[in-house]
């Protein structure tokens, strides 16, 4: 530990006691005691220092649980639908993970819309794992510690594991490179979803819930979707996965058996095509670049990094620099 | 020239084409020539390998322009209110440029959303430069091109360049590291609108607009608006800049002479305050940082690269490594 050599005896102390701890958290994440999956999601999500140790204690014990997004635009039943399916597999005997991502304010850090409170009915199962997550800012928001999160959940013997995030823009595509199984919530008269929809929601959903099918329009936003599904892409290629559409009023329970039989045929699909494999395979690839950027960005804020990033943009500002040149000065300083 | 040695005759004409092209172009947009300044932004948006001549040229014809960023939930009348903002500065004699940011779908790279259309009374001006552009992507959307673009439209003597962008999440983020003033539009009955302000908003805005104005509930709007921001954070700092909020129905021009009187008081404040050096200082450092980043992606993804992440990522899907050590792995490659 030639790292602690330069710490106070106090911190000493404190990561000695950490150090403890990991091994003996994986261990009671993995017989599924809640407190301590909580504690490893927390030593994540802070970019704790034992983050690598973490990291490195759970890959032997990942790969099981089916990992599910959940996403779309505000007001489409998310929480609903989550909590729906939560007391679905819970019938079902499977112990269920659930990650809520929510938008945060990257200045604050703090996550201000948590959905915790819906879930309250499931709060005090001991096989199911709720957690709210911030997503940090731009760069690294999902792709930094949500993905550690999974492993976390994975680890602990979750058989599903649902990520729940609001859709607008790119965080559909984010959760679909994490997500074995993306699936799409719209509502009827919600010109958003549709237009969401046409943004990026249809290279990446494998299934569609229209949820408050009871309200008027329901029949409407089907047929919308499925007119747009019918112009193509990737779903007609021969052997290719075709999305369902399911109908859903999430809050009475309606539609969920065929979501949850919907769900089970595409993990049945991922695994009989290869593409579970695939996508694990492309996930990880994700994952370490995700990391690998980000220890680079790390290095240029560090102390020397930041003096010499001033330094280049107030050259910049005044105009005696491009942007590209000053690039590849901070570059060469890494 | 002597990357273009392994180039066939027929690019090496082509490049020449362009050698040409670049300096002739950047004289030509100086003088206002609407082609000129459109052919730079796409060579800009392109990541054509002109990019960085492009860039350079630029360089001693920047800092000028005043860059409004307008944002706001989809449906709250950011392109209406743009058109009437437009309008606005024509009558007083600007040159205005608008850039606007349309999510579109990493997958297809294509806009699908274009606000084009909408400006159409604007497109025969020969003082308004209309770009819509799309957000490639989550690491370097807005990041990327939209600086570069920027620039161009500086470079090519506008006065006000307005960047519009639906704003849910970090794009209000993004749109204020750009900006030197953040217009935050709302519109009453959208609970959207306040949520995404609670989540993000409160921080960035500079000024906000209650846009629909003549609706049910614009009044709690505004009310619900001031006790936000009544509870403080970086406002009630003394000498800060306080953000107005301001009613406007931008489809009939109600309330826009009062929004250019809010910018133009931004614009002196930044000036005499000195925030405006400091933001233009940001700006060049994040810049800067997300060229870096970008650069070091690019070495990442190349045939090299790829080939190492892909071993690195197959090594993590198998439980023999976790990912931070397979990213210690990919950097040591670079």
């Amino acid at each position: 530990m030639s790292s602690e050599q330069t710490e106070s005896p106090y911190q000493r102390r404190r990561s000695s006691r950490r150090d403890a701890d990991v091994a003996d958290l994986v261990g009671r994440a993995r017989e599924g005691q809640a407190r301590a999956v909580a504690r490893l999601i927390s030593l994540v999500e802070d970019a704790s220092p034992k983050l690598r140790e973490v990291s490195a204690a759970l890959v032997r014990h990942v790969g099981h649980a089916q990992i599910i997004g959940l996403t779309g635009s505000p007001g489409v039943g998310k929480s609903t639908t989550t909590a729906a399916l939560v007391t679905a597999f819970r019938a079902a005997g499977k112990r269920v993970g659930v990650l809520a991502v929510d938008p945060s304010s990257p200045f604050s850090g703090g996550a201000l819309l948590g959905d915790r409170v819906r879930m309250q009915e499931h709060a005090l199962d001991p096989d199911v794992f709720i957690r709210s997550m911030a997503s940090r800012g731009h760069l690294g928001g999902l792709a930094w510690a949500t993905p550690q999160a999974l492993r976390v959940l994975d680890a602990a013997g979750c058989d599903v594991v649902l990520i729940e995030t609001v859709g607008v823009g790119q965080a559909e595509v984010e959760i679909a490179q994490l997500a074995d199984t993306t699936m799409v919530l719209l509502a009827p008269g919600m010109g958003d979803g549709i237009q969401a929809a046409k943004a990026g929601i249809l290279e990446v959903a494998d299934l569609y819930v229209v949820n408050k099918a009871d309200r008027d329009g329901a029949t409407q936003t089907v047929r919308d979707l499925r007119y747009m599904l019918s112009l193509g892409g990737r779903h007609s290629v021969a052997g290719a996965w075709r999305p369902p559409i399911v109908a859903t009023v999430a809050s009475r329970g309606e539609g969920i058996e065929e979501v949850v039989a919907a769900l089970d045929k595409h993990r049945r699909w991922l695994d009989d095509s290869g593409e579970r494999a695939r996508r694990q395979q492309e996930r990880a690839a994700a994952e370490i670049e995700a990391i690998a950027v980000a220890a680079l960005r790390e290095r240029m804020g560090d102390v020397h990094g930041l003096a010499a990033l001033g330094t280049l943009a107030a050259r910049v500002v005044h105009g005696e620099i491009d942007p590209y040149a000053a690039a590849d000065g901070l570059i060469e300083q890494l």
